[in-house]
Order: C-alpha cells, then sequence, then structure tokens
C-alpha cells in the first residue's frame, strides 16, 4: 500500500472559491460575511473534481492513499478576522470530509486551522477536535506564519502555542508545518515562501525546547524539509555549536515528506535523513503540474524518484510508502480499519 | 590556484565592534554618533587576526586567496539611518582595505554596501565605485532585505535597483546576494534567515526580467543557493508554467558558491548545477566553526568536500577552484597582476 500524506483539495468546485470571494468582499467593507451554510455544492461535483483530479492521478501512478487537506494557499489566514477565518476553515474541512465519505478507501482527512494573526492559537482547539473526533482526520495543517510572509506573529517555540501542541498530543495528532499564500512581494508563494517556512520551522525546533516539553508531539516538515536536508551538515554544526542536542533526537518527532521534484533531491534525502523520518508524498495536484521534458514525466510524480533512489532498501521503501504514516498519524491505522481502506 | 570567494572578517579586532557599540547607543539616543576618524587599530593587530584566523586555515588547508568581505552578520543596515550605515561600511571597508594591502596575495576585497531600509539604492553608488576605484575590490555583498528579516523593502526587480545594476555592470562587478543579522525572532540568523535569503533571491531573478534588461550583471547565491539546488526540479518546473525561460537562461547570471557542509550537499550541487555556475567557497570562519564529529574535519573545510564530488573531472574542478572566479569577477585578473597574487 502507498500512502500519499501530503495531497490538497486543489480541485475543489469553483463554488467554493466564489464563497471565498464574497467573504473577502465582506471583510473588505467590514460587513457580515456569507455562511458556509449558502455554500452548494453536490456530490456529483465533488466526484467529478476528484474522479478527473487526485484520483485519476493516483490510479495513473499506482498510489492507494491521500492524506487530504484543503488548498494550502487558499488557507489565507491573513484574510479578515478570526471569524472569518474560522468559517472558512470550517467550509474547506466540510468538504474535505465529504471527499473522505465518498472516497474512504482512497482519502483520509487532515484538517485547516481557522488561526489568525494575533490571535492565540488555543482558538484552534475546537475546529481541530471537531475535525478529529467527529469526521475521523488524522492531523492538522498548522501555519507557522498566519500573517501571510510578514513573519511578525510569535515562534513555534512560543507559550502561546503550546495548548495547541497539548490537544495534538492529546488527540495523537500530528501537524504538517505548512505556510499559505504570501502576500509579501519578495516572497513567490510556493517558490519561496512554502520552502522558508519548512526552513525557519526547523531551524526554530532546533533552538528551542519544544520536544524537552511535548516528547511525543509529531510534525511533518514538507517540501522535503525546505533546505534543511540540502544543508544537513550545516544543521549538524549549529546544533553542535548552540550546544543544542545532535539533530539525531529531534528525528523523535520530526519527519520529512518526499515532495522534491527531481531524482537528484530525492537521492540526497534519502541518502542524507533515515528512511525511519521520511512520508512519501507527492503534493499532488499542486504547486507544479507540468511534465519534466527531461523525463516525459510530470515533476510531482514523486513516487518514481523514490523507487529510482540508490541505497534503499525495500524494507525502506515500505516504510517511506507505507509504515511510517501510520507511527506519525496515530489515528491512521484504526481509521483505516474503521472506513475500510486498504 | 584555490580562490575561495566567500570570506567574512569575522576575527576583526574588537575595536571596530566597540566603534560599532558606540554607533548603536548613539543611534538609539538620537544623537551624533563617533567618526571612523577614530577608530585605531593597528597593522599589528590586523596581522594577528588574520594570521591565527584566516591565514592560518588558508595555509592548513592549502588554500591561496580569499575574496574577502566585511562580516556578513555585522552589517545591520536596518540599524539607524543611512549616514550611520555609510559611516559604518566606510570603516569595514576601510579594515578590508588594509587586509588586503598587508596580504595582496591572499586577499582580494568585496565591499559591504551602506544599504539602509527605505533608502534608494542608489545611494550605494559613491561607496561602490570608491572601493572599487580605489582599493581595487572586485565586486560588493547585496543585501536583499536590509530590514534585517522584516521584508517590507523592495523585491530585487524593483527599479529602485536599477541604478545601482547599471553602475555594477558599468564597473564590471558582481554582487554577492547575502542578507544580513535577523532581527526578527522568527528567523535565526545563519541558520534560517541566509539560507532562506539565498532561496527568495533566486525565486525572485526567476519572476523577473532583471537579466533581459542587464545582460551581463552577474549575482552569486551563497550557501550553496540555499535551498535551490535541492529543489532544482520544483524550480524548473515552476519557471515551465509561469512561462518562463528554461533556468539555463539564468545560469548565464547567476552562480552558487560551495557553502555546504556536508559531502552529501556538494554532491547534489555538483550533480545539478554545471560546473561553470559553481564557485568554491568556505566562509571560513563563519556561521559553523565546529569540526564534525562523524569526519574530523572543521564543517566548513569545503575544499575536501569538492574533492571527493564524484562525477567532476579535473577541468571542472579547476573551473570551481579557479576559473569560474576570474571569469565571474571581471576584475580579479587584472588585480592579481597589479598586487603580485599568484
Amino acid at each position: 500500500m502507498i500512502i500519499d500524506c501530503h495531497g490538497h483539495y486543489t480541485t475543489a468546485p469553483r463554488e467554493l472559491e466564489a464563497f471565498r470571494q464574497q467573504q473577502i468582499e465582506a471583510a473588505g467593507r467590514r460587513t457580515a460575511g456569507p455562511s458556509r451554510a449558502n455554500l452548494k455544492v453536490s456530490d456529483d461535483q465533488i466526484r467529478e473534481s476528484i474522479e478527473n483530479g487526485q484520483l485519476k492521478l493516483q490510479r495513473e501512478r499506482g498510489t492507494d492513499l491521500t492524506i487530504f487537506s484543503p488548498r494550502a494557499a487558499g488557507m489565507g489566514h491573513h484574510i479578515g478576522d478570526a471569524a472569518i477565518s474560522l468559517e472558512w476553515s470550517q467550509a474547506c474541512n466540510e468538504l474535505i470530509h465529504r471527499v473522505c465519505s465518498l472516497y474512504p478507501e482512497n482519502f483520509i482527512g487532515v484538517c485547516q486551522l481557522p488561526q489568525s494573526p494575533g490571535v492565540a492559537p488555543a482558538s484552534c482547539i475546537g475546529e481541530l477536535e471537531r475535525c478529529v473526533n467527529e469526521f475521523g482526520f488524522v492531523g492538522c495543517n498548522l501555519n507557522p506564519d498566519p500573517s501571510g510572509g510578514l513573519w511578525n506573529g510569535a515562534p513555534l517555540s512560543d507559550r502561546t502555542w503550546y495548548p495547541l501542541y497539548e490537544k495534538m498530543v492529546e488527540l495523537d495528532v500530528p501537524a504538517m508545518i505548512h505556510v499559505s499564500m504570501s502576500c509579501n512581494p519578495h516572497f513567490h508563494t510556493t517558490g519561496a515562501h512554502y520552502i522558508n517556512g519548512d526552513t525557519t520551522a526547523f531551524m526554530q525546533f532546533i533552538a528551542s525546547d519544544i520536544f524537552k516539553d511535548f516528547p511525543t508531539l509529531k510534525f511533518i516538515i514538507p517540501h522535503g524539509g525546505g533546505a534543511v536536508p540540502y544543508h544537513w551538515g550545516r544543521y549538524r554544526g549549529l546544533a553542535q555549536d548552540m550546544k543544542r542536542p545532535p539533530l539525531s533526537e529531534l528525528l523523535r518527532n520530526v519527519y520529512f515528506d518526499t515532495c522534491v521534484y527531481h531524482q537528484a533531491g530525492i537521492d540526497l534525502l534519502t541518502r542524507v535523513i533515515p528512511a525511519d523520518n521520511i512520508l512519501f508524498a507527492s503534493e499532488m495536484i499542486g504547486a507544479v503540474r507540468g511534465i519534466d521534458p527531461e523525463t516525459g514525466h510530470h515533476f510531482d510524480d514523486t513516487k518514481r524518484y523514490v523507487e529510482g533512489a540508490p541505497g534503499l532498501s525495500a524494507e525502506d521503501r515500505r516504510k517511506i510508502f507505507e509504515t511510517n504514516a501510520h507511527k506519525v498519524y496515530g489515528r491512521l491505522s484504526k481509521r483505516l480499519a474503521a472506513t475500510g481502506g486498504r
């Protein structure tokens, strides 16, 4: 079984985007936004969006299950206030729940958190609980910069994050660290902000005691860990110079996905990071949609790179493709048993 | 001959730091700062700082020449105003000039620019001209974020940068893209801000027409190009999706250094980026000062990694260690001939 731990609902019916536009316009006017009760999307629309999109690619590429969440760039936590973020997050999460209910063998949910700049992350606990307890979601996406590229909130080591971490531990759900769209002209969303967010978060982990305080808390750093594996020597050296624990200790809590879109990158990732800490992911349909003229395959068809990486044993590949996901997403096995997922 | 294109004067006599402290305190009080005329450093102090530092390591590691600039984290463009930045930059650049005059065979200068947030980069032209024309410097360090981690200025594609680019082209000097210390608690200076700055700049290059407007402008992206080579597939794919020119065109203007502190990282860099676009560098004495317990050698002894990288021919190594530097730093050959450098 091949589990893709990083897929977003980038193909959602356009009614979702229209709803969001109404919300944004209302926020601009400072009037009441639309209620998600007015967002009408039929099951057939969902089926069409999935069967011509992610499910088609799952079949073509030979993957089985996607851990599925709302579009990351669309989270837009910096837009409007906490009430708007909550309504939007609930709308997005409910759509994910419907996808997972229609295709329980192929999709398992991860939620968007209703973060909002300047609002303590504890405000997200209710929606996290709803998604996990009522919808059977197995994780969340946590935005380390809800400002959208201004980076003017609190780092991940700040105590204001702790109630959310406590709830994650209690529910046994990990978070993928994932920024959203950039409103800063310096940062291209998928080419700079995403990767910088990953790198920044890892360095915050090195410098802080989060995992001393939460020994079982788990984070996935997507996009192959940003710049981290490529600069693994730098990070080992910085940790040593700073008299911080060796990175091997961080690897009890931190995992990297395989959203690295060329063979050389995956070769580096799998050479540097232990197979126990790598989770298969493609981010499809996501940041890069084209076909690589050098290979004739989609850039984001990362399964090929994992299969082609030298130095991985069959057991390593099984960990990356399947068993690590069960380890990191503590509720995954039970959820699959409940839904009849393979 | 082995040319290290990325060295900073991190071992400057403490009088420099004391001068800077006075400046910062004066800026805080909004009173006149000290004049650099009062900064007294003897030739013997400079000799001691260099002979026990960078020169000792040059000899131990078997490198010949360092392209040398003021401490990057120390540039602190966000501190005080443009007048303070100018006085500080001049003080730092004059010290570099003295190092290069004392050791003309071992050091060639690159200048710090007197950037200041909100001030058009054209203000830096005078100091750039002074350093190139009077001191024989061969390049400059350009800070894409003089705010120190707030990223609230203009991206590198903004027209306000163009007068500086014009002057660089006229003088035939490249710039190394290099941020300075971070005052943003999210970004560890050497572990996040530096690497993010590199990645961000490259993506700005992909998205802009800078090199259409300045076909001979040259930039070095340090720290192995940030996250870029590791995500080369992502960047090739993004450029293609965005209908931008292929990255091979960017490589007429953009070069990467070898400040990547482990063998696997250098192996990736040299596999992905053509040898014509890689410049040897160590950043010593810099961000990571310890010895790697896995190898018994300094993390930043990058010469070993370049020597150990498979797939590089002798000619490739010669390009990386020596000849590319002459290509990128257009004034280097003449300067070496003038100073008697080897």
